[in-house]
């Protein structure tokens, strides 16, 4: 280990977590995020923390242009890349959030951005990718064959291959939620992290074992697709055969073995969710919050209504990490 | 009127329009109000705006613990009573959005707060005020009736009347919405206001009347509660006997003079909407943005919705002053 020495942030920085992620490149991170991505909503939820006996807090990450989180990764890809001397393209697989975060921030920057994605991923998703301006292939398969996919395009080398949670940036843009989380001064005792491929998980959870190691730090997945969640529990990497979920935007079955080293060195608690915990917890977070989110953003609360012990008399923090919901789907969920 | 000196704010002050209002105090206004209030999202939302033939800016004001823009003014409200040698105690009349946010900021300031409501008043806004531990009194009658009933307990002397929309800090702290949105750099062609008491109106009018005089100042008024868009059209005080409108947060019947005074300095254009419109732009906001709103807060897209070709190839911005609807009012709303 480095000899400690005097700026905060070195000080800091050997007190990290052993992840790829760097606390001082998180701090970075910031200048390159829009600020329609950044500084998000931070607020209490009398409705539904008493509804539980804890205090419930909710970060918003859906009232931008793309209705997601992914914008703050997405920004720091495409600012490297429009900097950089390598193509100004880029190609990515996407279950929709991060390709339309690319896409976005892409024609931003001058970037050209392909996604591919499943035949059968969300539709209102896609639309809004092209809508961006971004080509779109889809493919017969779900999110892993439109990764293979993405690897194959990018192998002609004409564009620069992002895979999300793999690549460092979108983990490190995501990590801004939690230095934002951590200006407030009230005590976190919990932070419920949607846990997909992993970006949002590692990089809040990198930023919390960072500066507030005593946060219990709640990554979820849905039991219909457990292959990070039980990759965690066995410390090496279990795929799945399918994914069966309603919560699109977390449903992958062949974990990143190095996004599982960083998630090993930072989660506490890695439970897995029924599909009835996430549309409750829909339910919940609309009547009593005023919030329409995608499913993948009610997995930290279907966690608490499963096990509501743990978070009793805690404050807990949920991250409303997406909204891109078919309506019609929404409307289905949402009746008795 | 005084020379015109070298300091921007100074110059500005110049330039303002006849209000009672003032630019510099707005600017100061910003570092009474918690965080919780303040940079609250503005986003384009192309979803609405590619339907609408505009470039359709939604500035969201429901993402707080309140669910409204209200907390702006009481922020300044209740620092001035906590820091002043008089009573701290406040008493005001309230549909209830303006009561819940007294009370939270009185609660956070020491400030003991009394809100009266119409009995008839939306129960879900009245029992946050209790949950928030102002005193709640409700009165037979309208809005009108409880703001007779606040002036008799301001009357025994131990509590502050503050009259939403008359008393200042409530305008000035709404107005500094209008200086967030003017912090871009983006054009706003159009700014849509609900227009009730006047607050919102004329505190976000008067900024951009100062610093953006060519944006077109559009506060609505539901065509159920006309009272102050008829007194903005004749020029003076007009009346009305009763009010018929969903949207509760906006209805009242005996405009106050000073507010009207400052209104006519700073709307270019008073619509009043049907109730189907109000209705038909909730659903949009629903379905498109996947966003739940109260009526009131539908009011600038209901404009839109009605004389689209004013709107049409413009930038436009709604600020989405609330979210405070009973959910089975809403789930009403949105069956077809």
């Amino acid at each position: 280990m480095q000899p400690v020495s005097g700026s905060p942030v070195e000080r800091v920085k050997a007190e990290q977590p052993a992840t790829r992620l760097d606390l001082g490149r998180i701090l970075n991170a910031r200048q390159q995020i829009s600020r329609v991505f950044r500084e998000t909503p931070q607020f209490d939820c009398p409705a539904i923390g008493n509804a539980l006996g804890c205090e419930f807090v909710i970060k918003l990450e859906t009232a931008n242009p793309i209705r997601c989180f992914k914008g703050r990764g997405a920004e720091v890809v495409a600012s490297r890349l429009a900097r950089g001397s390598g193509p100004k393209a880029a190609v990515c697989a996407s279950a929709g959030n991060f390709g339309q975060a690319l896409a976005y921030s892409g024609r931003a920057r001058g970037v050209g951005v392909t996604v591919v994605a499943s035949a059968s991923a969300n539709a209102a998703k896609i639309e809004r990718i092209r809508q961006l301006g971004a080509a779109v292939e889809l493919v017969d398969g779900d999110i892993e064959h439109a990764r293979e996919r993405a690897r194959e395009i990018a192998a002609r080398g004409d564009a620069l291959l992002v895979e999300d949670s793999e690549c460092l940036d979108t983990c490190e843009g995501a990590g801004t939620i939690g230095l934002e989380l951590l200006d407030g001064s009230d005590r976190i005792d919990t932070i419920l992290l949607a846990l997909g491929g992993g970006a949002l998980a590692t990089g809040v959870g990198h930023v919390f074992k960072t500066l507030s190691p005593k946060t219990d730090v709640v990554c979820v997945q849905p039991r219909g697709a457990p292959a990070m969640a039980m990759s965690w529990r066995a410390r090496s990497i279990v795929t799945t055969e399918r994914t069966d979920t309603i919560a699109d935007g977390v449903a992958g079955r062949f974990p990143i073995p190095a996004v599982l080293g960083d998630l090993l060195a930072v989660a506490d608690h890695v439970p897995l969710v029924e599909e009835e915990s996430i549309v409750a917890a829909m339910r919940m977070l609309y009547r009593r919050a005023g919030l329409v989110v995608e499913p993948s953003a009610a997995l930290g609360l279907a966690a608490v209504l499963e096990d509501p012990s743990r978070y009793r008399g805690k404050r807990v923090v949920t991250v409303i990490c997406g909204s891109n919901v078919l309506f019609d789907s929404f409307r289905t969920w949402m009746q008795e």
